[in-house]
């Protein structure tokens, strides 16, 4: 099923969304106007504020609050990958030269400084300190999570639990803040947005795994960014760690963080990691977290929303880009 | 006056803030916790906090709301700090190395992420979401003025009014906040929160106009930080716009912004600007904005907090750093 299809339930309200996140590039200082359109023209999945919809529509669907709610975690979304970019030095997103790349890591500092308020005044207009709480605090833990991810690079001694820790605070957290606002905004009782919490946390971390497996066996061209990054950055990701508990001794990975930069070697692990069984275990792992996922959504409202919520996982572990 | 004098009618309370503000570091990652210790040392003026408290003594002073508040202007401030310092690069910050000397780039930028996060998430303890919304707003206003400066940077066609409007962006923004949402969260009537709003912007731009000053008269031992480090980067300061008025052909910092990295014209530009009657003219607007900032305090209740907020208008013209 399309991305499209899956959305259906909130499609047109959606479109609002990307229509209204535009309008955030309408502002007085041209040259601000040139970064911000640049930074915001909806080429992405999306999948963050579907989801902050989707949840909504499980109870009292309120889109004057939920439309700013979506437009905030699209915008915190954005604003990460803007610093991410600009501390990885990363050339190209989704195909297309980052803001670092063109306007230097000055202005992307600023630049995402200015969308992460941008979207904490969006989630003021909900009127509701619950949700502008939970912003704050997803922002907190992804800085965590990222540095924790500095502080890790080229670290052969991370353990299983710490990789899902990053990952759940690097990614996991945004997709709970997603859900959770939703919930909330719209009314859901205290078990079922303890439910939308749990099925957030889990597809943030199958979704993740999913990006970690296709920056091993993904295309440029459907990724959009160069294969094999997070080894380049040195981060350890589950197929990179699977490889150096199969191969202890002779492993590429092992030499590449013990020398760094040696584009050999990140070729090797790609390889070796390709023809080994290893994207099949991660994917077992990722299915395992969807699973989880869904597993209590069927105590929630049976409506087309929640029909969308367990689609929404399925594609996450299809996905290809 | 001293500092510590001026703030006396909230001395206890600001030794509490700054309590506080060292217990954000208690976390559990330790690198963290080392970098977030190295940050919140208080050896700031802590004027922002001191005005939260100050202004929130003129009405009904709550300090379970005001802590929180007061915490999030000083951490608003520090995080902006260190996104300032990794963007230009400084090496040196209050006598100390910056973050980004001590730690680089990536984690100077993810650590004032982080301390931005903590400074909302400590706004919305005052359950009050208009000083939330304000603060959003605040970081916001204060993200383009430093986007404003970093795309003016050698740009010699700036107007006095750009001037204004960049610092009051840059720095006043952060002033009002402090005042503003003192006043709001002690019920202020609106139209004293509009009075200690215009002394908060007018206030701001004094001091900001004296870093300015200072950037020229100053020592680096009293400033914390290299002088002529605005010439430096390509930054046009009230100082600097009359020198350029004043000898509009052969001038030391229109030859600087043209052919760059000329220690010497800096070192000319600073000898011109002391040798003239140009800081005592900077210095002359400097106080009339300190004059605007307290000539309707007297409408306000008449204790010793507001004689401290007028103390505070005339401690920001004397000091020296």
């Amino acid at each position: 099923m399309q991305l499209s299809a899956i959305y259906k339930p909130v499609r047109e309200d959606l479109v609002k969304v990307e229509k209204e996140l535009e309008l955030v590039s309408k502002v007085d200082f041209p040259w601000l106007a040139e970064l911000l359109g640049y930074s915001l023209k909806s080429e992405g999945k999306a999948i963050r504020p579907a989801l902050t919809l989707l949840a909504g529509k499980l109870y009292h669907y309120r889109l004057d609050n939920l439309l700013p709610m979506a437009m905030a975690t699209e915008l915190l979304h954005v604003a990460t990958l803007i610093h991410d970019d600009a501390i990885d030095k990363s050339p190209v997103r989704r195909s297309k030269p980052t803001v670092y790349k063109v306007w230097g890591e000055d202005k992307a500092v600023l630049l995402g400084d200015y969308l992460f308020a941008k979207a904490g005044e969006l989630t003021t207009v909900t009127q509701n300190i619950r949700v502008v709480k939970l912003f704050t605090q997803t922002l907190r833990v992804i800085a965590t999570g990222e540095l924790a991810q500095i502080f890790d690079a080229y670290n052969l001694e991370q353990t299983y639990q710490q990789y899902i820790q990053r990952i759940s605070n690097k990614t996991a957290a945004l997709f709970i803040l997603a859900v959770e606002s939703g919930a909330v905004l719209s009314e859901a009782p205290e078990v079922s947005i303890k439910i939308l919490n749990e099925y957030g946390y889990n597809l943030g971390i199958a979704f993740q795994i999913v990006d970690d497996i296709l920056d091993f066996i993904g295309t440029e061209k459907e990724v959009g960014k160069p294969i094999g990054s997070d080894l380049a950055q040195g981060t350890l990701t589950l197929p990179s760690m699977l490889l150096l508990e199969r191969y202890p001794e002779d492993n590429p990975v092992k030499r590449l963080f013990q020398n760094r930069d040696r584009q050999e070697e990140i070729k090797l692990a790609i390889e070796q990691v390709r023809d080994s069984s290893i994207i099949e275990e991660c994917y077992t792992v990722a299915s395992d977290y969807c699973d989880r996922a869904c597993r209590r959504l069927i105590l929630l409202p049976d409506n087309a929303s929640r029909q969308s919520l367990t689609e929404t996982a399925n594609y996450v572990i299809r996905r290809k880009k």
